[in-house]
């Protein structure tokens, strides 16, 4: 089997079914493909096919076959009504393409002729020894080679004005690889939103050939990839998943987002994508041998990513929390212990130098010294910084939670970067919260991320967050 | 005992430790006040007290004595020091001032001393038969009367900028009562952020009078009040307040986001505010049978609240699933199940006309008609009204979820306003979801809640809030 790098880089591409009707997917395809080369993104050359007619569309040379082409480009992309893309794909064989992703719906997933049209592009596939993602996919899209095969266009129109719609994340070492592409579609929006940057995604539809194996052998080798996400439905090949995941999770973590999981969401997925979700538990335990860490929901799934993405694994699961805010602490130690995570007993060492903190007034009298450590609304930037230093260095500590509410006047803006300065010294992991959606709040959360030091709106979602470089600093350490 | 009402109604206010120093509470409180009564929110008379200076501290009359102001105001706000406090309450009583709130700390929560001081307080309310909340709280927010007692200013200096805050919420139907007063500040952020309404809010510290208990007797009868929320680590007076609430979650509903749920968090919890959490699971079958709605953290809270608020209880737990994503539509399936909610058995009346939509042409014929009704990526805002009219009418389905994933093409920005058209001629609660944080998903989002339905973005979150609406509709029906 030929490589699967050149869906992610190709030097040539050619869509074939390429529009000269603004709206319809073969031209916003195209539309795209020649925005991300005019931004000098996309290096390598752009080819159309249109059977109708040889004009240039959008600037593009456009042959009415692949066969005209001048030269193979390395990847098709085919966005050709169901019908004509066995004989497109047969051209493409013909024409010696390696790499095809057929985004086209109206296969498998339709039933009847929809699957003989797919039983074709399988012998043709089989015939030519091609790789194929798809068909009835969005396909890849990969900011730091401005390959996008997602047709959806950036704007749509939202009562009479042209609203950002389906924006892309910008270039990152997230990877992304999922069964629905409507759910991924919908990630991209969140992850560009969240300013969270995305090194490659892939919906790969009905599976003709590359599926979530396919992938996984990919990311793993990818460099530019330091975390993968999955969302799955079903896992075909589970077996191999599983071992090739083992390897993985050594190195780099693997999150995944199963659903499914109850027999309600199992039936609703097996009419969406006929998948046979198989028992959850099964699934779970398998997850937890092979080091995946397992989310439940999409917004746990970015909050995990990007905690991995910026800090280092823990050590162990003894979780110090830091607050200026009693209820917030509260409410990150009930989900410190309803996670399985236990909150450290605190050194005798680390009381002494709180005492003395206490006396020199760097903190306040009645702050509580024990886990949580509540500094209270009368905190200051400093009681942060060196309350932190005591953490950082407590034997008994794996993994520090700073609950910083922005609200407190004693705390500045300048605090994310003193605490980040100072978590670089050391080799424990650190996430922080701030609630609100006030300017500052955001911007406070902001400015952590800046430093390294991701940054939730509750405490729960940063203990989650925590948990999940707990459980990948379990993978590293699980036997192979 | 006197009523309360003058707490949040005042037709005058004496501000008891007013300064003319920027950036400390008395100054900052005054300001708020002024600011509020010069943008005719506030209407009463403002008054100011400084022992030192009877001169106008921004333009608010000032006196060295509470004794010296010429009419005896409804409600007193003290904010001095600690040690101070007792005498200006002693005299507070001899003017005749009935509601007073202590915004000063240094009471009971620091121990010692500020125990005692806290006895002299009582002693004092109890001779002159005064209302009292706090003291150690930032006390009460009402947004429609301009009474603001929170003494942390709207803008805060961000790297030498000026930034938003601790804005206030927009004035609405929602009411929280805290325990923990940064908590409480950290959900005002929040609420502003999300364009919730708030109608009253209370913070009341050390509970030296005014507790939960008095708080929901108010808000029983308070108008404004739709959605009564509660944030406590502890709750003194339970039988009391089992009983109230019982009696009230007939008209509207509580919902409580009790912290201290595991043993870690009450530990925490009584370090936080002496607060003995008991036994979760006690709380919880007694939540129940009072009818209260139980949440597990902030974003459940305002997310329950901004359903009931907007939406009819629903008459049962059978729920049904639109959706033009099947992924996302999976999530809601599993959710439903995992919070004990049903997904209804459409009638066969409603697959006949499923059929027959298949048939027009209005949903595309590859939908799976189920539950969840997945209308996939080539729906259209026809294919969600006619399929919502269906659901509407089945007798099966108490409630809706609509997940509408914008970046489909065949959805436009005015599906909001069509569904919200046809949903208010029923009475079934209809809650919607979006994914995304582009300019389209959260303007979309925002049509929806305009027109009165709430949206989320988040598939699961959907679920939850309505889960909020079964439950409120299974309390009205409780036996008393």
């Amino acid at each position: 089997m030929s490589s699967i790098e050149s869906f992610f880089n190709p030097k040539s591409m050619v869509i074939v079914g390429a529009s000269r009707t603004p709206g319809k997917i073969g031209y916003e395809l195209l539309r795209i493909m020649v925005e991300n080369s005019q931004r000098g993104v996309y290096k390598g050359k752009l080819y159309a096919v249109n059977p109708k007619s040889d004009e240039m569309i959008l600037g593009v040379p456009t042959y009415k076959s692949v066969l005209d082409i001048p030269e193979t480009p390395d990847l098709a992309v085919l966005v050709t009504p169901a019908k004509y893309t066995p004989p497109a794909m047969e051209e493409c064989g013909k024409k010696g393409i390696k790499n095809v992703i057929v985004i086209s719906g109206g296969f498998a997933e339709v039933g009847g002729e929809g699957v003989e049209l797919q039983k074709m592009l399988e012998s043709i596939r089989e015939r030519y020894g091609m790789r194929v993602i798809g068909p009835n996919c969005v396909g890849v899209v990969v900011p730091s080679t401005g390959v996008d095969t997602m047709f959806l266009p950036v704007e749509k129109e939202f009562l009479g004005r042209k609203y950002t719609s389906s924006p892309r994340p910008k270039p990152g070492n997230i990877s992304l690889s999922t069964q629905s592409g409507a759910f991924g579609v919908a990630c991209l929006d969140y992850m560009h939103g969240e300013g969270i940057g995305l090194a490659k995604f892939v919906s790969y539809g009905n599976k003709l050939d590359v599926d979530e194996v396919d992938v996984l052998e990919y990311l793993k080798e990818d460099e530019e990839t330091k975390v993968i996400l999955i969302y799955a439905e079903s896992i075909d090949r589970g077996r191999e998943f599983l071992e090739l995941a083992k390897e993985i999770t050594r190195e780099k973590p693997i999150v995944v987002f199963k659903a499914g999981r109850t027999s309600a969401g199992a039936r609703a997925a097996s009419s969406h994508t006929a998948a046979m979700a198989g028992s959850d538990s099964v699934y779970d335990a398998a997850f937890k041998q092979a080091g995946v860490i397992r989310v439940r929901d999409m917004e746990e799934l970015f909050d995990a990513a990007k905690a991995l993405v910026m800090q280092p694994p823990a050590k162990g699961n003894r979780i110090a929390i830091l607050t200026d805010g009693g209820g917030v602490g509260v409410m990150a130690a009930d989900e410190t212990e309803a996670l399985g995570l236990r909150l450290s007993n605190l050194t005798e060492e680390s009381q002494r130098k709180f005492q003395e903190l206490k006396e020199r007034r760097i903190i306040p009298p009645i702050a509580a010294t024990g886990n949580p450590v509540d500094l209270t609304g009368s905190a200051t930037d400093d009681s942060f910084v060196e309350s932190m230093k005591i953490l950082l260095e407590d034997e008994n500590v794996d993994g520090i939670i700073v609950l910083a509410l922005h609200h407190v006047p004693g705390v500045s803006a300048e605090l994310p970067s003193k605490l980040a300065r100072l978590a670089r010294e050391y080799d424990k992991p650190v996430v922080a919260m701030d609630v609100g959606s006030s300017q500052y709040a955001r911007e406070f959360r902001e400015l952590f991320e800046r430093e390294g030091i991701p940054a939730y709106p509750e405490s729960e979602r940063a203990v989650r967050a925590m948990k999940a470089l707990v459980e990948f600093g379990r993978a590293k350490n699980l036997p192979r």
